[in-house]
């Protein structure tokens, strides 16, 4: 079995393998945004900080979403290759070495996109890539006890091997062609590395409308593995422990930050303060405040995410690229929160930095409702009992993923509305939020009391009331 | 079971929120790395610059083993709660933003040692972690179902509830003792608080030698969970986590800096490099070598960890000491090697840099080392057969543990002999120790050889250097 810790001829689980690499990667993915974050305000004119904020946070949801297909790519090939030895950790650990290297590679590429230099690293990397992955391709197959059990007794194994070749390995043909044509004209160079990114996406487009693809016949169940089809499962608890990487290293970015600058120098404090630490960390209260919001977001929204994917039987990849969405947006809320402290109180920066905090809450939790319908249309294969339709926790799950959407929602139009207040309105919300997790069930049981109060009055419907009121009662 | 996604009631696997409160604890932990990590060199004079670094590592340090602490209460809690629901999960996530702020409170604390501020901070976060706690497990006690499935059987369930609280409530009550103290005399409060930090140890060897102090009998084999005894079994897989997450993120401390400052300004290239892109990076080249020397460490140090835990089926509290200790070196890792090369070539400095760096890496290493000699001395308990005394991977095992602090130990002594040649030696050293990873059983089969040959010599011998010859033949 594949969870058994020791087994043939040295071979062993690659549980922890996986999971130190998707602690890797969701560090890396989200590292792009603490250049968005350390940008100067005060030392830009309005415009030029626009130009350079939007240029950085473009780089950071760019360097997301490539370092998340170098994360599905892995994960991929670790659903075929589910037990390892020390050589293939090993060549992971040059393959992580290279992929914690693409954001800056990247972000070379962003700031010159008209040097050569840049493409040539970037293409560079995703090239050793793409061999350092065939080569574990190539030793994985000639020792089929490290491979998927359902794969190990097939009689086209060496057919299956070329597909999975094939696929890999037209990521760095791709590169190739690019860093041939960037020496010629870059322009072209870029357009053929958004299709190396998009690729996968447009494969699956093509194989969704072709289904047939596959050898002329069918796509065998099991093939499903690395078929690119859009119903092709993900490994769950990959996609959970990447989630969680990135739900980690966000919830922390604020506290890394005053750990290093707000511990004020002594001498400072004697002289400015008249030595009272207290009047010299009041100045800092602003930051504080904003970690315990961001950080309280991001747990809760971690919560909700926990919350759902306990329910989830299985993950197709619509709904992990939805996810990823998701996780694009929560690494930028901590800055937002941030900046909702750094302006003057009233000013139209503050009504903006705040208004930007809700749309990015709105966003991180919308998408995460998006899972959940999604999970919907397939629910008897993606979805346990429970949260199905008609399902004892379907309302409390609704409830849970449809607070943080709401809720931003409503902070996003009030602040429109009351303007002045803003800033109150913000900090009531941040407070209501968690006590509102809190009393969930409560709340939901006094909505639909509520509604069945006004429902009764059209007689016909009361069956449905009592189905609603029972629904959480459990 | 415990691994069941869906149980009574609502409850739920607490498999993930374990992983991430494992994540969030580990990435706390190594904070304190990066006030070490940044402070300018060029701004002091030798040697305030040393008091100011030797202040920090401090902090770094102890930060570290507060934290650990910390995790370790943790990951006890829920070695007894093993299924939760959504109240401990809000509750648990309460617990990680006030740990989260704890390195915060510590730096503050070290930065002015006599302002009662500092000490009244930290108190106050750990009174309310501890206060939090108890909460938890009043809840999880009201409903046996959440406990260990041992536990929710036995009669004596509140007294074991009692003996928990106990030993969760001391510290809050230490601490309250240690802040109104604080007021009357600073010095007494930090006795008080080391007492606190360092009390499971005391209790440890308390209970190591009275042996009888559970309710005056012996201590019931399924009681060890919470007993402060030596032998008390550690969660194997939060060890694991927790080591991963500490691993990666110091893995990637330095590509997070590179991101961040390494992208030169386009108008800088411009001016001073004539619009040469590769002059203006060739001036970050030692930084790119850092990155990848300290990456190719930490990397290979966590291989090392992952083969020893594989073959580990129990882990002690002396061997998790070891594990944190361990950690705790690699965490200085990357600021090791990337002040390898701030300094001048041939300087004083940069070869004290090497050797610190050795030292590091030595220590790492050892320690390392140290946990697998501790299992082995309870190897019928603690290992797998194959890695036991005379087991099939004794000695590669042994290999594998022995390779960074002999590497370490020699590149230290070697660049004290020639240390105008300490560069050189350092990067060959960074660029053979991968390959020796790579081709260790080969290395090994070559030694053993060799000593079967001088061993041969001595007749009486053979059967040994046999045994050991087949011993890696496997």
């Amino acid at each position: 079995s594949p969870s058994d810790p020791e087994g043939p001829s040295g071979s062993q689980s690659s549980h922890r393998l996986l999971a130190y690499s998707d602690a890797l990667i969701s560090i890396i993915a989200t590292v792009m945004i603490l250049p968005v974050a350390h940008t100067p305000v005060e030392s830009y004119e309005v415009l030029s900080l626009q130009v350079l904020l939007s240029t950085k946070i473009g780089v950071y949801l760019m360097t997301f979403l490539i370092v998340s297909m170098a994360w599905a790519a892995h994960s991929r090939l670790f659903q075929v290759v589910v037990r390892i030895d020390d050589y293939l950790a090993l060549f992971n650990l040059v393959c992580m070495m290279l992929i914690t290297f693409l954001p800056y590679t990247f972000s070379l590429m962003a700031a010159f996109p008209e040097h050569v230099l840049g493409i040539l690293l970037f293409c560079g990397c995703v090239m050793v890539i793409g061999l350092v992955q065939t080569v574990m391709v190539l030793y994985a197959f000639s020792r089929p006890h490290l491979l998927h059990p359902q794969l190990q007794d097939r009689p086209d194994l060496s057919h299956y091997q070329h597909h999975i070749l094939r696929v890999i390995l037209r990521v760095p043909l791709m590169c190739l062609l690019a860093s041939v044509t960037a020496a010629v004209c870059f322009q072209l160079s870029y357009v053929l590395l958004a299709i190396v990114i998009f690729l996968p996406y447009i494969s699956a487009a093509r194989c969704g409308s072709g289904a047939g693809s596959w050898a002329g016949g069918g796509v065998p169940e099991e093939l499903l593995l690395y078929s690119f089809l859009p119903h092709e499962p993900l490994s769950k608890e990959r996609l959970e422990a990447f989630s969680d990487g990135v739900y980690a290293i966000v919830a922390t970015l604020l506290i890394l930050d005053i750990c290093e600058d707000n511990v004020p120098d002594p001498s400072l404090v004697s002289q400015r303060f008249n030595g009272s630490l207290v009047l010299a960390l009041r100045s800092y209260g602003p930051e504080y405040l904003a970690y315990f919001g961001s950080f309280a977001t991001v747990g809760l929204l971690w919560f909700v995410h926990h919350s759902l994917f306990l329910h989830v039987t299985k993950v197709t990849r619509l709904m992990g690229l939805l996810n990823t969405f998701s996780l694009a947006f929560v690494g930028g809320l901590p800055l937002a929160y941030q900046l909702t402290h750094e302006f003057p109180t009233h000013s139209q920066n503050e009504l903006e930095a705040i208004q930007i905090s809700c749309i990015i809450i709105f966003f991180a939790g919308l998408f995460q409702l998006c899972i959940w319908v999604v999970a919907l249309h397939h629910q008897q294969e993606c979805l346990l009992p429970r949260v199905r339709y008609g399902g004892s926790e379907h309302l409390l799950m609704l409830a849970k993923l449809s607070l943080y959407p709401c809720v931003a929602l409503g902070t996003f139009l009030l602040t429109c509305v009351l303007s002045q207040f803003s800033a109150p309105i913000f900090h009531l919300m941040e407070l209501t939020v968690p006590l509102a997790f809190l009393l969930l069930r409560l709340l939901l049981r006094l909505l639909l009391a509520l509604l069945r109060l006004l429902l009764l009055q059209l007689p016909s419907s009361e069956e449905g009331s009592t189905l609603l009121y029972t629904a959480v009662d459990s």
